[in-house]
């Protein structure tokens, strides 16, 4: 699988990536164990800072790991990693080690204890906010304190799931910026 | 501009066309107003009930209409409305009847007084949620209590926002059930 070189992106810019609704693979860490979770029910809630929104399901393995640290990295992949995207949302990482499993590189973040996926597109480190909502413990607001996106291709085809095992493929892009009537945001 | 005749549609798979990611068309009614606001930042929460989470900052004129009456209807625009939605998200309904202006159409709801927007391809009931997080009195939980989807096409294409004016236009299909170890959810 090929792996991403990365480099240091503007945080008040990652809705470029993460606004679209791609799935997207959570790395967490915590008492010296890892696991990675397929997830489609985010959103971006803030620019700056970069404010980000998701549910986890008390229900998955991940759950426990970033409600402890306080800590995830939300990964990017491709959609030629459906593979491993289906897979690892189909075990569990209280079973498995899935990074061994599917065959991903765990790389160290900056910021975070949560290591960055080698093989996907982009990697946002995330902390808790101090505003933390979790009014029923599955839904997080998420700072991102740092973001490593690849500089090739400009824009990746992403994976959006429908449910049923049905994806949809990021399509065609438009530039509409001539028709904004003030200066576009 | 076409109108799409929408069916009733079980609300435990509103995911199959929200999960994505697309932009949406939020409309609201309060005092005899009527307003819409287009918006990217959303998210699937739950399936029964089907409960969607959003943020709508206060500088949204929507904000006081849908706070108030604890309702609104998430309509799913398809590529073909562009115009709109750039120009729905582009001036505030305090100004202007963005119905008048956009040259929408109005439909009743069945369960709330926000209005359905006929050229829509699918429009969802919302009432806000008995668990209200809201903690900062910008993100909203609702429950999606009644949806009205088109028949054809089948898969709608959709407009998923990346900022600064650019979008993403829903692509291909993906069908890949087989390729899940146990029944796809």
């Amino acid at each position: 699988m090929k792996k991403y070189r990365k480099q240091d992106f503007d945080t008040a810019d990652v809705r470029r990536l993460l606004e679209p609704g791609p799935v997207v693979l959570v790395s967490s860490a915590w008492n010296g164990k890892t696991d990675i979770m397929t997830m489609g029910w985010h959103m971006m809630i803030g620019f700056t800072p970069a404010l980000f929104g998701c549910y986890i399901d008390e229900s998955n393995h991940s759950h426990e790991l970033v409600r402890r640290s306080k800590e995830c990295v939300i990964n990017l992949p491709t959609a030629d990693l459906l593979e491993q995207v289906i897979g690892i949302g189909n075990c569990s990482g209280a079973d498995s080690d899935k990074f061994a499993l599917f065959g991903l590189t765990p790389e160290p973040a900056i910021e975070v204890r949560a290591p960055l996926i080698a093989e996907c597109y982009a990697s946002f480190e995330c902390r808790l906010a101090d505003a933390e909502p979790n009014p029923n413990g599955s839904l997080f607001v998420w700072q991102i304190v740092r973001a490593h996106v690849a500089r090739t291709p400009k824009l990746p085809k992403t994976l959006h799931y429908r449910g049923d095992g049905q994806f949809m493929i990021s399509g065609r892009e438009i530039d509409s910026r001539r028709q904004f009537p003030n200066q576009a945001k």
